[in-house]
């Protein structure tokens, strides 16, 4: 799984980031997944190689609008783009309404269905390759991290068992090892009876806002990487500069490590962290701030940063992939 | 008046263009009004010096989302930097439950107040400096043009009424010069009595998205610059390949033509048109089909270009003034 970071600032957008979005690619390279959609989600993808027809489903942290006033126009866009397959959103039961009440104001009817499935109710949700599940975090309003786990972790046939139950060799064995249910012989045959699984699975932890990281002690287990908000330093939210609700860089490390998280990503920056120092403050601050609690492997997440986690449990950064063909010339659309 | 381009993209965002946003500047340099808030407005305004402190009003032409969904997230940025004053917002009535649902649901409390004032019933609006009236125009949904002139051209007072009338030279002239009304010796002495004009008042007219330019016949007169959409080329529109509610370069050409419209200024082109030829066709399509019925000055927009209508009704190019220091080290923002 690769995770393509969007935006990673808090509140509102600066010129080197943007506020919240974040990609995460599926290991066949064709599908994404979008956690959360602040304003702009959908400008910083025309600098990527991911497209509004390989998204195959949302999920929205919270409500707040950093994390999901780009909605309403990524949603346009891929109808305007031609999309016609269905998607599905998980987030807060406010969102829905609030998305079908832009669209029905500004009059733009979707050539797509829009399916929502409420993160408060959520058990869990699957596509072919993941297994999604919430985790209710701490903030100022309802606020939950997603927990994403590969499903079919490098299968391989179980042949012992293909032979014991006579099920013959050949395109039937190739349905069953791509994960399909099949028909043989009046019987019915489960994929995954079929199936081992050679390694264990890769799992990361996604969080929104919030600012009690212990809530994500269960769902971090067996996690390789937790990617987690660290808006200030602890320095600057002692001097009551900061808002509440928020991690600092130390309490998100301290608990990575009481946990031995192997990856930890940060995001979600305050704007007073800029790349050159300013009034004696800069991104470095979070970073050294981090390293003082946290000896696993820290990465400071940038915009357009590409990070991916391999089958080993590592983390390692991809080179940029940017799209020097404008988006627009692979589309028909129609204008507003 | 300076015009500054934010997004001249229609529908949706290219690489190289955004969705609608227009600044218009006061002569003074200190306030600007914003005509349109596609999505990311507020982040093209981190490329130009215009601040959210110096935005004196906001005008929508029309509902559709690639003029307005960047409204709720440049109104919440305005609140994080500290904005206090009142701000108007000349907008159809839908934009004015919109904007105050959205608030709503992502529980944004601003520290300013916001005054609607709907498109509709619009008579006029008035800031110290300028004058702003709405023509409706035709497209798919309601869609208005706004015509911006000058109230006060190069003012000089008019000395011979001031000594005729008893008024004493000295600080009381200074105040009726600046357009101040005093009081003196128990009368009321109204500014605009006592000032002469000595040029003819600029005069923009700026149109939303519309299929019928000759509307704005009215609107025009006497105005130096036309900005209008010109979404496709003629060929386009005959094809049948363009949607229904827009104008082409060439019946927006020809109408400036039937008025003699001096300055002429296209904007809104459809992704299909960009700078390098695709598929046989570019940007200079529309600058082709325009000249070969318009023999005024004839400009293209493109972000962030800054156009300057001189007193002498011409208009300008001035050099971008790019903002190189970070919008967000300005300010002390709280964190989303």
């Amino acid at each position: 799984m690769d995770l393509l970071f969007l935006g990673t600032s808090s509140g509102a957008p600066t010129r080197a980031r943007n506020v919240s979005g974040l990609g995460l690619l599926e290991d066949s390279g064709k599908g994404w997944y979008l956690i959360d959609c602040g304003e702009a989600t959908q400008h910083q993808l025309l600098r990527t190689p991911l497209t509004l027809h390989g998204l195959r489903a949302i999920f929205i942290t919270h409500v707040h609008g950093d994390h999901c006033y780009g909605l309403p126009g990524l949603l346009a866009s891929a109808g305007m783009a031609g999309r016609q397959e269905p998607l599905d959103i998980i987030a807060p039961t406010a969102i829905e309404g609030w998305v079908r009440a832009t669209l029905e104001m500004s009059q733009s009817w979707l050539p797509y269905e829009l399916n929502f499935h409420p993160t408060e109710s959520l058990k869990e949700w699957h596509s072919r390759l993941l297994r999604v599940e919430a985790t209710r975090l701490s903030h100022r309003v309802p606020s939950w991290a997603y927990t994403f786990t590969e499903t079919r972790p490098d299968p391989r046939l179980n042949v012992e068992k293909l032979d014991h139950d006579g099920v013959p060799r050949g395109p039937l064995w190739g349905e069953l090892m791509r994960g399909h249910n099949v028909e043989h012989a009046g019987r019915f045959l489960r994929s995954e009876d079929y199936l081992l699984f050679t390694r264990s699975p890769q799992r990361i932890v996604i969080g929104g806002d919030n600012d009690c990281p212990e809530l994500l002690r269960d769902a971090c287990q067996n996690a390789q990487l937790l990617v987690h908000e660290a808006t200030y330093t602890q320095a600057v939210a002692d001097a009551g500069k900061a808002n509440f609700g928020h991690s600092t860089a130390a309490t998100v490390a301290a608990f990575a490590e009481s946990i031995q998280m192997p990856n930890l990503v940060l995001m979600h920056f305050s704007a007073r962290y800029q790349s050159a120092p300013n009034r004696g403050q800069s991104i470095e601050d979070i970073r050294a701030e981090a390293g003082q609690h946290y000896s696993g492997q820290l990465i400071l997440a940038e915009d357009l940063m590409r990070l991916r986690l391999n089958k080993t449990g590592q983390v390692e950064r991809v080179e940029r992939h940017v799209r020097y063909d404008a988006r627009a010339s692979k589309t028909n659309q129609p204008d507003g």
